[in-house]
């Protein structure tokens, strides 16, 4: 794929405003770049940019100029309190065109972007609710799932700009909100599925069952989940490597309660799973790899090292 | 595979007994006829005799009867009671030479296995504990897994045996019991993986999202689970097919919680799973597809037809 492309295979939406040059955001951008967007970028960390404009990107030293002339804004920041300083305080939404776009790609709690897209539709710019799933690996092979909620002629317009980034885009809702809670969602079972192989291993613990001879048969079996097979053997290890932290499903269970609470939707299962996190958090591991919500079944029992 | 090959890869064990001839387990005799182990089969109903010997196998016009001369005897009857009428009432167990060994792969809880093994062991035949998961399916394509718990030195003979009729197979352990408890272990998981499922369709509910749109987002995300992949279209179809039904998980979830009871085993997640078909079954839909566990949640909402 090469820059020259400029007219294949996207939509007339040519400049993009991309603010957020992280480890997912730098991939995504250089996927938009290659593409033959036209990407300004912007991120706090000044050391992003020779990166960036290697992959030939436009450097923009302050945020809101990342969103002169753009067609479409991408924000792939950190949460939401950064979304909304930089949209309502630094001045970037006044600088993006009228008939422009919002993307926020970034994970936050759906009333959160709720807020936010209010906000930017009063301001006269259209918004995309776009969080993604897939993390850096597949940030880096722009084989992001995407799940956006907009307007369908908004969705129209930005979904070439998205398939840039991933190769698995959803529209999974008109109303923005949705895709935040689509990711929310996805974190609920990814949650439950964690903890669910933790009270499998140390039920078999007590009858003495090798733990990795459990993983082992159920993640060929019809007990397998993406969780079991990708944290199984880290659930057994000593020092695990952590690839995401226990607090991590702490936070994004609690937000699975919240949305809950709000529609009015129980979710027992998921509250059980975030006890079992904090269990371990609480116990001063909060920073370990979130296989080790193994722990919290552990101390249940007192069964040390198993 | 031909009846020629009598010698190669398997043990020295070639006569085998087998007792239960249903869906699955004529199927299971068939791969141990094709592999050239000569086999005497019974079954309470006469009318499996013409599909069996069609497959090469040995009628035994009474249970006792396929046990004379077996290196192993194969149970794949329906439960426990069976078993234990099998051996220790109709003079099974009395017929098989005292060399040779039972090889129970009916589904049983735990504690009825280990009770089972040891008169068995008092009668000084081996047991191999060796419960499968696969369902008709795997046995139809010797694709079963199977969790056999028994001494090393019956495990190496029973080995192959088992090697004709599933592909994947386990040593779980040396304790007849703890195959069935990995058994019931997988169901924990299963059962908590279906519920989580209904879950998070019936969160999106309340915020209107399509359940089929995250149904095909989560089948390919880190939320995929088999049960979701394998039931997920069900969940949310009007009058799904059932190929297993609500009652068999408030069945199997409740084994769970009677082996975490008996082993002091906290199950918080199957706990509530258990619940939630419990309270289907109490709808009055224990006979519906277990998909529809979603109808608990449904009806917490009151949210008809979602």
């Amino acid at each position: 794929m090469t820059r020259d492309n400029k007219n294949s295979d996207r939509s007339e939406a040519n400049n993009i405003g991309f603010i957020g040059l992280g480890s997912m955001g730098s991939r995504m951008a250089a996927h938009l770049c290659a593409r033959g967007y036209r990407v300004r970028g912007h991120d706090v960390r000044a050391e992003a940019r020779a990166a960036f404009e290697k992959e030939g990107g436009i450097w923009a030293d302050a945020a809101k100029d990342a969103a002169l002339g753009a067609d479409f804004l991408v924000l792939m920041v950190v949460n939401v309190g950064q979304a909304e300083q930089l949209l309502f305080e630094a001045g970037v939404l006044d600088a993006l065109p009228k008939e422009s776009g919002v993307v926020l790609m970034a994970t936050c709690p759906a009333a959160d972007v709720e807020r936010i897209s209010k906000a930017v539709a009063k301001a006269g710019r259209s918004f995309v609710d776009a969080p993604v799933s897939g993390g850096v690996a597949g940030a880096a092979s722009a084989t992001l799932t995407i799940m956006a909620a907009c307007a369908n002629e908004t969705f129209a317009r930005a979904k070439p700009v998205l398939q840039a980034m991933g190769d698995k885009v959803h529209h999974v809702g008109s109303s923005p909100g949705q895709g935040a809670l689509v990711k929310t969602i996805n974190q609920l079972l990814c949650g439950v599925h964690l903890a669910a192989a933790a009270e499998a291993v140390s039920l078999g613990a007590q009858a003495d069952i090798d733990p990795q001879v459990l993983i082992n048969i159920f993640s060929e079996s019809s007990a397998s989940s993406w969780m079991l097979r990708d944290r199984g053997s880290r659930m057994i290890a000593g020092e695990p490597q952590v690839t995401s932290a226990i607090d991590i499903f702490v936070k994004d269970l609690g937000i699975v309660l919240d949305a809950g609470q709000r529609l009015k939707a129980p979710t027992p299962l998921a509250s059980i799973a975030q006890q079992m996190f904090l269990a371990v958090s609480g116990q001063g591991f909060g920073q370990v790899d979130d296989s080790q919500v193994v722990r919290a079944y552990r101390a249940m029992t007192s069964v040390s090292g198993r």
